[in-house]
């Protein structure tokens, strides 16, 4: 998997990529983390990568070249990459065409739809993913128009840059390539995934300034702590996150097990 | 306000820490951003801050000493610097006790309340924020009975670490601090923050690649252009987001363009 990432602050993407679970998958090969400064295809002396609006109004918009640009550069580099080289031997002979990957090209923005985990799971089979990040500045709606593929916002809040929502997702992305996680970190039964949050886990000391770790999980009894775990998902999902239950896979024990906290709660 | 965000990946945060707004607003004094690595405070030769769940299963969990040990070594230094000093010649007054400042403390998790504009301005008036970071291991449920005030979630996407969310939550807190944005950069109307999707934005140059600007931001004609404007926020709020249009303000006229939006798209 290949991904680049358009960004006016690239030692911030470095960062980041060059850390933990995505700085072990680049190292592996499993991905290829790039981060382009959009900057450098401005196309003008100055350098400027944005203007004021037309129409009148505050803030600065990015202007449609640089962000054009850069995309194009990227996907030339890919072309490159993947083309055959041509033998002298070979030159009578019509070259086979490289099957063209056809990447997603991810504007991060609060318009975009809102990232869940059915989308990193999607976005987790592509080859190729190209991420542009603004930086406060609004885009100029031709990028919008006729460049991109997807617009994706984390949620409902105002951030100063699309870099850390851009990072967000793709440390999503890349955590579910094959090898990316180790069996020690994967087998933790993550929240969103089973449809569930999850349930109370404790570590030693079984005691810890009086506070004591919960009998059931000392006493050996797998049976008994499996049915624990169930319950407390999803007791802490009917307090927390009601609406997940609505798309959950709930068994007939569990929707039984449902009745009985609600009435417990008064909420039946 | 202070901001303190516990990690085991502590120069990942101040690469963030140190670019752009952050950056700026920290040069300004507006606010002081601290990475506090808790394997410092692991309390064992080894340095391990985690363990194997009680009660079996995959996966290994934050253990509670380190956190625990660690927040307070941030309560502490907070004491110390709000303590006043006595001088010689006030020894034998009583000296005023500083008032103490209650600190949010946050734990990044999936199990967390979604996090919101309406939160990060919560957040925004509080003068010490301090943020624990897992990473890829569940967290002892001691940290979150009786050491947290909060628990956040930036989204329903499984990662592989707090770090990201806290650093996302930390950028949309830092920006609504007085003085953290420059003019040049507050004066675009957020998303959100208005309770509807902005609408498209247009700059230099009027044509690209064959694709114009639309010629009501060239007229000049300014009540034209507002109306325009609101027309398309409008439109892409009830396209993308109609979820938003429950709670977004609107004028008796902003309705009335909002049936004629969904005549035209077939949904009345």
């Amino acid at each position: 998997m290949r991904i680049d990432v358009l960004t006016l602050f690239p030692d911030m993407c470095e960062g980041v990529f060059s850390t933990s679970i995505l700085g072990k998958a680049r190292e592996k090969g499993i991905v290829s983390l790039n981060a382009v400064n959009f900057r450098d295809f401005s196309g003008n002396k100055h350098n400027t990568v944005d203007d004021t609006p037309y129409g009148g109004g505050g803030g600065m918009v990015l202007k449609p070249d640089p962000i054009f640009a850069a995309v194009e550069h990227v996907l030339e580099s890919v072309q490159d990459e993947s083309s055959p080289k041509v033998q002298d031997s070979e030159i009578a002979e019509e070259p086979s065409a490289p099957v063209p990957v056809k990447p997603r090209i991810i504007l991060m923005c609060p318009q975009g739809q809102t990232y869940n985990q059915q989308i990193a799971e999607e976005l987790a089979r592509e080859q190729h993913l190209i991420f542009i990040c603004g930086h406060y500045e609004g885009y100029d709606e031709r990028i919008r128009e006729h460049l991109v593929t997807d617009e994706l916002s984390i949620g409902d809040y105002v951030l100063t840059g699309g870099e850390l929502p851009a990072l967000t997702v793709i440390d999503s992305v890349v955590r579910l390539q094959p090898g990316a996680l180790g069996n020690e970190t994967s087998a933790i039964t993550d929240s969103f995934s089973t449809g569930l949050l999850e349930y109370p886990h404790y570590t030693r000391p079984a005691e810890f300034r009086g506070w004591k770790v919960p009998d059931i999980l000392l006493s050996g009894h797998h049976a008994n702590i499996e049915l624990w775990r169930r319950e407390q998902a999803l007791k802490r999902t009917l307090e927390r996150r009601p609406d997940l239950l609505d798309t959950a896979e709930l068994t007939a024990k569990d929707r039984k097990t449902l009745d009985l906290l609600k009435e417990q709660l008064g909420q039946s």
